[in-house]
């Protein structure tokens, strides 16, 4: 199998983890947000401009980005549904924006409440905003591996919204596991397809949810397949609103942990990342389901008896 | 990557899970196996003959034993940490059973009282003892990706062991991952050290637990490399006694969940095993963490909103 020398990991616990988590205050964000930055992390997913009604979790955006440390290494960014949100993350001073899309339309409608063709027929108008502002544009494709609604997503449908974005302008694409339906399958079938058409230039990013046991496996495929980029969410915060109870992304140490010891740089002090998880822990008052953030790295050894 | 036809899964709950759980009635543990036999899993190991003052949870092996469906089609076993363990095995009738030694000095003190040299010197009278009843052997290497006392273990220890075994006359090895230790890199480097001296025919069976999130990224990495047979145990069950809190052994449903995905044939009715991982969780009495058993199967969709 290969496996690449270096990933870059996009940490999302501030956004994807807490917006689907209770509310917390924003004092608590600002804190998590600047503990990720000092584990060695090179990009974090800050905040959303979203609709205050439909996501109170992230009403304080402006204020917790405008509290927050800007470290000069660190990418940091916000995401964003549509050009109203893409205007507020450049008017807040972000500089790489997030625009998600779904590949499924029962699933944008619910996330949105729009069609895919209305998402995309803005994303143009939107890569345009951006790139006046001497910002990046990174189109998100949620459902990429299956809709909790429509079940499976063909992959074609998926790489016609990635042309799509291509063509608009976006410098970077995301497929996102957004209820963990994602497999080794769906990974491999849906490179096949993207990746003839996109061509070896464009910036690919996977994100997964470990909903159903698959990420590190669904990881190691992309991996062989040459994805250098992932997302992860510390201590693996964020849950599944489409599967009560069942555990969100995947959890930065888990993926920090199997990576390094595979030789495969990240830049992160795993340990540094595992007190981090234990502040998400704390931030978010429940047990928190990452085997790392439990059991400690396989290097944490038990007293002999 | 390397995927092959068909995987055959043995079913641990019963005693791997049961084990490391608070003791439950025997009428439970029979209900489980019988439940386990009829999903369509063809291998199962039931009970161990160990000590009841160091295991009470397997005092009653013998009695759950003769209770239990004996389906023709499956294979039953039990497990032995030494000769008398065996014999009683034996006795009992079974005629398949897994004998555990530890690649780690340590661990093998603290699991089964004695060292490694005494473990592998009564192998060769115990195989004899088997073969005289017709019976088969395996030799299940405890702590092969790592021991919780010790850290890693030489890949060449455990290669050590397989020679042992095959020269003592066991059919068969298995390689356990006690603690949750094993990653892609530790599976990969096991098989290096001992694939070329075992040669092709030795069947070898890997046992992952999920403690870090990694068992099914070693186990698409163990097939990558041939390896067909794999442990698990329904609900994910079974705990992880050196690393308290954590999630033990793999669920045999995550397991079968991605394997039919793949198009990997297991012979199991998944449906029918995320009832028995529900009967599991009844018995254990309290909610298991196996992802599939909680959001359900990526096919099981919600309502459309």
């Amino acid at each position: 199998m290969h496996q690449p020398e270096r990933v870059s990991l996009r940490e999302v616990a501030p956004r994807d983890g807490l917006q689907n988590e209770p509310p917390v205050p924003a004092a608590d964000k600002i804190r998590l947000i600047d503990a990720l930055a000092r584990t060695g992390l090179s990009r974090i997913e800050a905040v959303s401009f979203v609709s205050p009604k439909a996501v109170p979790q992230m009403a304080d955006a402006a204020e917790v980005w405008a509290a927050v440390e800007k470290h000069p290494g660190i990418r940091y960014s916000a995401l964003a549904p549509n050009r109203r949100g893409v205007e507020r993350a450049l008017d807040a001073g972000f500089t790489a924006v997030e625009v998600v899309v779904s590949a499924s339309e029962t699933h944008n409608k619910a996330n949105i409440g729009r069609s895919v063709a209305e998402s995309l027929a803005e994303l143009p108008d939107i890569c345009a905003l951006a790139k006046e502002r001497l910002a990046a544009i990174e189109v998100i494709i949620a459902t990429s591996f299956g809709c909790p609604f429509e079940g499976d997503i063909a992959p074609a449908k998926v790489a016609r919204i990635v042309e799509a974005a291509q063509e608009a302008g976006a410098g970077r694409v995301a497929f996102g596991d957004t209820t963990g339906m994602g497999t080794p399958r769906r990974v491999t079938e849906l490179l096949d397809a993207v990746q003839p058409s996109a061509g070896p230039d464009l910036p690919m990013l996977m994100h997964f949810h470990d909903t159903r046991g698959t990420a590190l496996a669904n990881l190691l495929t992309a991996l062989d397949r040459g994805i250098t980029e992932f997302d992860a969410s510390v201590g693996g915060i964020g849950g599944c609103p489409f599967a009560p109870g069942a555990s969100g992304n995947v959890a930065t140490e888990e993926v920090v942990h199997m990576l390094h010891d595979m030789g495969v740089d990240t830049g992160v002090d795993l340990d540094a990342l595992i007190r981090t998880a234990e502040l998400a822990q704390e931030i978010v008052g429940r047990p928190l389901e990452s085997g790392v953030l439990r059991a400690g790295p396989r290097t944490s050894l038990t007293p002999r008896p």
